[in-house]
């Protein structure tokens, strides 16, 4: 492939190993895995037959871009290890500010997936948009032309901008899931443990917010405003406290929602 | 269709609207709709060629079955107004104990779709799970064949199972809603108003827990224990009180569940 980059990957968790499974496919070439963690670091190095290293000086100096998928703890740690002259140094975090990036080359820059990433779970990535940041215009544009190798759907953004898309994130899905895992949980303690019937109707829910604003598309005790079902609901999680705090809050929030009042 | 029924149904809500499409579509014939509702009620019936009501005293005698699709607060009320005999009449909703319908027959039930219905959205009622209770073993079995014409997963359950499987649904959809109507709502007021490009994430999410434990599924700041992020985020919610609340005792209950002390 003509715009084929040689890309050294930085990190061994499951971006790393959704990213490098997509970066080959459409024809760049990882020319090293660098990680500390020498197990998942190796294993990705076997699977497409390169190398690795959890070592940072011996980090390879001929790749084209350089692309650090570490814990956001640790990417300024990273970052201070790394002299790559003007190779472009991107991280993929959508809280950290790009210029954690700036002591390790004169082109830096954010590559930011707005997804969720579990090893065992395939990704869209055509539909999934890619944030990115350059600290210069050239440096954007050129991070414009990668990514766009990579999604259909790239949206530059300022480093503050990110962010704000990251909370909103955690909220809808982290949160979500949350919810999902907590709804589990109360089926399973109360011995009617087939949380598979709910898939439908979560379906349902994230189908409607595709054509509708979430407000419109709200149903349910609180949104009729059905005082005797929220009060039942409220008698079961007795047991439950930590739901029963979320139950209230939702309830509360949601009424205000409704009155136009958020 | 052999198996047609003659159906009135009590109700001109999103539900009414839904199930009415539904039991035509199936072969079933409604002789009549009743609700307070003269606009609804009325538009519902011209829209079948059929009869309408506003007056309980004035329903169809000649019904199989009578559905009562009406807020819960109005079940009793509605039962209370009608004498059908041994005719079927069933209630749809999800908290609401068979027993309100006592006086109404000798032969009651529910018939409780574990779904979110509103006006301008389509259901996938084959995979809609039908929750259902009869009075007795026979009314039981008259109302499984019966919601075996609408759906292919019918789940008979006591009132105490069915208000369980609301709860779980309120908590794992009508929450999940909120928290997409609270991540909007934050980026339209924080001038980065692109909701959409949160969708594919909040695919993926419902996409991993029909393989995975929404547990190990989850991913984010809380999960990783990443105390900066989370800190950055608290702060950009300084204005929306609300929101903080939220994201800290969801992101203390994560911290907790991974911990496997929920």
């Amino acid at each position: 492939m003509e715009n084929g980059k040689k890309i050294v990957l930085i990190g061994s968790g499951n971006l790393a190993f959704h990213l490098a499974a997509l970066l080959v496919k459409k024809g760049h070439e990882i020319i090293q895995f660098a990680g500390r963690n020498l197990e998942t670091t190796a294993e990705l190095g076997m699977k497409y037959f390169t190398s690795h290293t959890t070592n940072l000086a011996q980090i390879n100096t001929n790749g084209d871009i350089y692309i650090i998928c570490v814990n956001d703890s640790e990417i300024a740690n990273v970052a201070k290890q790394l002299k790559l002259g003007n190779k472009l140094v991107v991280h993929t975090s959508g809280t950290s500010n790009i210029s954690l990036l700036k002591s390790a080359s004169s082109k830096t820059g954010v590559l930011y997936p707005l997804q969720t990433f579990s090893k065992n779970s395939k990704i869209k990535w055509k539909k999934t948009p890619l944030l990115i940041e350059g600290n210069d215009l050239e440096t954007g544009n050129e991070l414009k032309d990668f990514a766009s190798t990579l999604s259909k759907k790239i949206v530059p953004l300022t480093s503050a901008q990110r962010l704000k898309f990251h909370l909103a994130a955690v909220m809808a899905c982290n949160f979500s899931n949350h919810l999902y895992a907590l709804s589990k949980d109360f089926l399973a303690k109360e011995k009617v443990n087939h949380f598979e019937l709910l898939l439908p109707l979560i379906d349902q829910t994230v189908k409607k917010i595709k054509k509708m604003n979430p407000n419109e598309a709200q149903t349910g005790p609180a949104a009729r405003g059905d005082k005797n079902t929220i009060e039942a609901h409220l008698k079961l999680l007795g047991k439950y406290p930590e739901s029963k705090k979320l139950y209230s809050l939702f309830t509360q929030s949601i009424i205000k929602y409704k009155n136009g009042k958020l």
